[in-house]
Formats: C-alpha cells, sequence, structure tokens
C-alpha cells in the first residue's frame, strides 16, 4: 500500500467557499485537488493500491482528514473543480469525535489532526520526507508501505516536524530543482512502478 | 529551448464556454491547462526556456494554436481555472491568416493548423513521440532542442500521424504503465534537469 500525507496549512474545514474560488476562498485548495489528481490517476484507470490524506488545517473547524481510498473510489475525475467539489461534500458531514464517516465512495473524512494521523500510520508505515539533501530516488530501496509526506506550498512548520521526528524515517530527493507537492507525487509513482515492473 | 506540442482534438476554438465548464462545454480543456501547469511550474519559479503549443481542433473556428512561452510569460497561475481563462481570452482575439497575435504576455494565438506548426518547427527541432516500445527516457541521449508532442486524452489520429511521419523523430518510453500527458511532462522534464545538473 502506497501513502500520501499532504499538509493543507490554510485548507479551509468548514464548506464555506465558491468552487469558483479554490484558490483563495478555500486556502489553496487547488494545491489539494492536483495531488489527489497525481496520487490516483493513470491512463486508463486508478491507482487501487493508493491511500492520500488530506490534513486540512485552515479554518473555523480545524483540523479535519480526508482520506481518498483508491480501492474503493468511485465519481472521481482528474479536474480540480470536481474534486474540489467531492471534499466540499466531505467537509459537509456531520462529525464526532474519533469517529471516521464516509461521504462518497473512497472519500472519508475525520476530525484526526496529523499527529493523530501519523501516530495511527506509525505501526504500519514508513514516513519518508522529501528534502534537497536526502537520498536519490533511483537509488533508494523503497520499504513495502510508504508513506509521503508533502507540504502544500509552504513546507512543514517547527510543530510538524517536531511531530514527524517523533517516528523513524527516510528522506529521498528526487532531482536538482525544487517541485510543486503534486509532481514530486508524479516521479515517486514513476520511480515505484519501475521498481515494480522489474521484480 | 524545450517545446511541447499538445493536440487538443476537441478544444473548442471559440470562447462559448464557461470557467465551470471547461471539462464539457469547452472540449475537455481542463486537459490542456494541466498540461501548461506541468510545462511552466517549479516551486517557487517558472520554467523560463520552455515553449508550449496548444493545438486546439474542436469547436466552428478551428484550427487555432495558442503558444506560451516562458520566456517572457506573465500572469500564470497554476490552477486550472485562472490558465482557462488565459486561453479563452486568447480564443476572443480577432485573427488574420497567417498572423500570431498576442494575448497576454506570454500568451500568442494564430490560425497555425497542426501541419503548419510541424513544418515551422521541423527545422529546428528534433520531434519525439511518446511510445510504450520507445527508448528509456533514462538512455536517451536528448537533442539541443526536443519538441515533444502527446494527444490530449485521445492518441494522434492517423491523419496526424501521417504529419508527423513526415519529419524525423525519437520515440521514447518513460516508464511501465500509460500516464495522462500532463504527467508525462513531468517525468521528462525530472530527466532533462537531471541531465543538465550533471553537465
Amino acid at each position: 500500500m502506497i501513502r500520501f500525507i499532504i499538509l493543507g496549512h490554510r485548507a479551509h474545514t468548514t464548506a464555506d467557499f465558491k468552487l469558483e474560488d479554490i484558490c483563495g476562498g478555500a486556502g489553496r485548495l487547488d494545491i489539494l485537488t492536483r495531488c489527489v489528481n497525481s496520487a490516483f490517476f493513470l491512463s486508463h484507470d486508478l491507482r487501487r493500491d493508493v491511500q492520500l490524506y488530506l490534513v486540512m488545517m485552515g479554518g473555523d473547524d480545524a483540523p479535519k482528514t480526508i482520506r481518498f481510498d483508491g480501492s474503493v473510489m468511485k465519481y472521481l475525475n482528474p479536474d480540480e473543480r470536481s474534486t474540489a467539489s467531492l471534499i466540499r461534500n466531505a467537509l459537509l458531514k456531520k462529525l464526532e469525535p474519533d469517529r471516521e464517516v464516509i461521504s462518497s465512495p473512497g472519500v472519508f473524512v475525520s476530525r484526526k489532526s496529523f499527529e493523530q494521523l501519523m501516530d495511527e500510520l506509525s505501526e504500519e508505515c514508513r514516513f519518508i520526507y522529501l528534502r534537497e539533501n536526502g537520498e536519490d530516488v533511483r537509488e533508494y530501496e523503497f520499504p513495502e508501505n510508504p508513506c509521503y509526506i508533502l507540504g502544500d506550498d509552504r513546507d512543514p512548520t517547527e510543530e510538524e516536524e517536531a511531530i514527524m521526528a517523533k517516528y523513524p524515517y527516510d528522506t529521498i530527493c528526487l532531482g536538482p530543482v525544487s517541485l510543486h507537492a503534486n509532481h514530486c507525487m508524479i516521479l515517486v509513482h514513476n520511480e515505484m512502478d519501475r521498481r515494480k515492473a522489474g521484480e
């Protein structure tokens, strides 16, 4: 299982934004929708072995975590607007503490914080951070259950880095230039695809 | 100079679509906007050495070619909607035969067909097609002025392949799974970035 956690530092946790204004009014939700696209889309299929977690930390009802599960995903289209609509629907769900609820097939929402999510995943996953001084992804020996952690347009904060430091992790580098999170995801997928095909 | 030609088989050539409906009413313009994003965006900069050509072949005023020039680009944002707006503005421009006009800084529009564009670029560029049976991009010796040709969600038609066959070209393969055009662009950029850094 391949996992991605995206830190949406300003992403709105209330559905008070218009689909015409996902960049501004929704706290750069556009970035998160592009990460959904990169996580799942193949040319004529979806990547079924992927889970994506959007940790949304903006607005008045933070935190919320929206989980996209490729194995049961339906109604996902590649464009930003329709994905933002799936996310907005998830934000409208009534939530209780400590319980994840389904919003639409493959889309789940909870009140999990980044810290709770890391704690939950730490038993099964190996965490991987992208850093300019990390090991080249092309030399990296992938774990069985990688979990990549990426920021939106901002790097992880000091508080987030302190949470990340509580668990073992690897750091990898994807190339000589710094890229958007959704572009980084394409590069790690390609390297994993190549390894899998070469097995 | 790095060039990409994207074949927008149904992309509307009249500005008769709403920005809320770029997937349907605009003939899968969403795909083309994602290609613009992949062509130009770095983490905190634009790729200035890139030219992207959107060959738009749908609707009542086809063909039109919209050229994005990284060296003089302004007002480009990474989201689909704002890029669709730049494209719609370009489609509103009054055009004469055989003359390219500026729509906004870095965005130019003309009545060029795919055939005319190939003919114009053939002197300076080496054309490159992506094929599953092509040479692995990681082994490929890049030309000085590569020009990648990609389809939208449809492969090139027989007529387009006949045009492409008129000029010398290379074929490369990016990995074991078939990907969307905008994802392919990220992979070729990464390989070129690595080569350039290793020079």
